[in-house]
């Protein structure tokens, strides 16, 4: 889905590719930008959840789906460095969805918004035949020309990653296994949450802005392998990733050890993390360590940019280095 | 639906009541006002259409479901006054949709929306298990309280719409009989087309902006009798509709001839017409009428707002009034 979605995207941009003055970036990154007035730009973003395919009731209450969902665009605001603002929301309720249901849904995505004072504005309501089908469309503003862009990687920049990933996709994975491996129920308490109530790094990406040191942006819903790649197509780059820093939480760890699993192939593979992923230029490096020491902020240098002949390449503790796995998440978890 | 649409909304509406300065109008119109700029405010607004609930593939062809969509939201920048201006799309793709018809699809809403110039700018795709849904968001913007609502109607106004009413509900159901009614090919081709092709009436909704005499408007998406009632909800007030008064088209009628109904009531239930219901005081009818006869629309008085303990009412040929039917208008055409 990820590629045929980029591609289709790709097909649908140059159909659209007239220039106009008012938009500083389309189709192509997270989200797009308006240039709604000289001291404030509009950032709109939207995403379409699936029942079956994003969530599944059978596994997540109403309100976590509504929290996850909200989450999403909210993430991606974030990555622009940008402040949520509103938020119009679309349902197709199938036949057998309760108005409860539907309430805790919303009561999910106005309590992921809550923090940033996101205020519900609009939205339609659909009957479906099948599935429920949820879409969120979120703006929010950012200063003229500080957006974080997916094109601003260069070769050299360091690459940095906010808290830890893997979580959320072994999460899943411990509740879609209905015998699932022996952890500690600490962490698997934690993993669940990470699944169920991802952080939106809004903080962190604005922080980011106000610093003035990243050069490019995006947050990992897809998963590290699947989103660096984006970074690196727009802007037009290679990427070493190195696997033992790759920032892993003591609970993912632990559930890979369980499993059988390589940590850093969950952390490289697994999807909906929502941590940031973002360069910084390598004479900026030193400077931008000691400003972190100063935050509450997690971040991890996890590899650099590369020329775009390199490709994608992981870094492994033998040190020799290899394509970075291209499958999706979804493969390495399913019995071959 | 429409009722528990409305009553669900309403229930969010007093959710999220908390007042933002940003925002002008909320959900409850058909489109959120945000403060952007103080020479420009910015319309948001949003829907959800579902396969089986709003379009058939069996009836429809992709760009013309693409097209209608499209239309949709237009029409509600059309009756706010407002120019549209950027659209982000997403949809949700079940496994026997083919890349063309997908393409087919966004061709029809580019087709629609390239009349005003308005820019994809984004969106989202994702796979659907089951039925294709598709969430088009648009943006617009109008001059700073210029906006019509609908909730500026007062006691006395005349009540006007645009073009002809029921046209697009005779289309549809000529579609879905196998064994329609007996027209002339010229007046089933006409109702095709008003049903596949709709107009979204931006010219109109934005002469009425510069001529600064309407009080309120609303585009008809559900029908006159569902969406007058939505106007008289917001704007605390009742209605009478005049049967003999409404704008009916030579086709239309003949419809209504062949098939033995009423085409008043195809008129007031017949949905997705994509005209515009809106108010005039009474003290500037003339005035307005002098100036609608330089135009080249047309716009047809069919009624008047009266006290809200008067409910809506429609005033028959021979003189007599009845409550306006309150029925959607799926009912009316079934077999009973």
């Amino acid at each position: 889905m990820v590629r045929s979605e980029f591609d289709l995207i790709r097909r649908l941009q140059a159909q659209a590719a007239h220039q106009d003055p008012h938009v500083f970036k389309g189709i192509g990154d997270d989200t797009a930008i308006i240039k709604t007035s000289s001291t404030e730009w509009t950032l709109i973003t939207t995403d379409l959840l699936a029942q079956g395919v994003h969530f599944d009731p059978a596994t997540s209450s109403f309100r976590d789906i509504g929290y996850r969902a909200a989450i999403a665009n909210l993430s991606d605001i974030a990555a622009m460095g940008g402040t949520p603002r509103f938020m119009l929301v679309s349902i197709a309720i199938p036949p057998n969805c309760s108005t409860t249901q539907i309430q805790e849904l919303y009561r999910g995505m106005m309590q992921a918004g809550s923090p940033y004072h996101v205020r519900l504005i609009g939205g339609d309501t659909s009957a479906s035949q099948q599935g429920l089908f949820l879409n969120i469309t979120l703006t929010g503003v950012v200063k003229p020309r500080q957006a974080l862009l997916r094109s601003g990687a260069r070769e050299g920049d360091r690459l940095y990653v906010t808290g830890t990933l893997g979580d959320s996709r072994a999460g899943l994975d411990l509740l879609k296994s209905r015998r699932g491996p022996k952890l500690r129920p600490a962490d698997a308490r934690f993993l669940l949450a990470r699944h169920h109530r991802p952080s939106a790094r809004v903080a962190e990406g604005l922080w980011l802005v106000k610093q003035g040191l990243a050069g490019s942006a995006i947050d990992l819903s897809d998963g590290l392998s699947g989103d660096l790649r984006h970074i690196c197509e727009e802007s037009a780059v290679g990427a070493e990733i190195i696997a033992g820093s790759l920032p892993i939480s003591p609970a993912c760890r632990a559930y890979a050890l369980a499993r059988g699993l390589d940590p850093a192939q969950i952390a490289i593979q697994g999807g909906e993390d929502y941590e940031l992923l973002f360069s910084v230029p390598h004479r900026k490096q030193a400077r931008f360590e000691r400003l972190i020491g100063h935050t509450r902020f997690q971040m991890t240098c996890i590899g650099s940019i590369t020329p775009k002949a390199s490709g994608l390449r992981l870094r492994t503790d033998d040190g020799a280095t290899q394509p970075l796995p291209l499958t999706s998440y979804e493969h390495f978890l399913r019995p071959s």
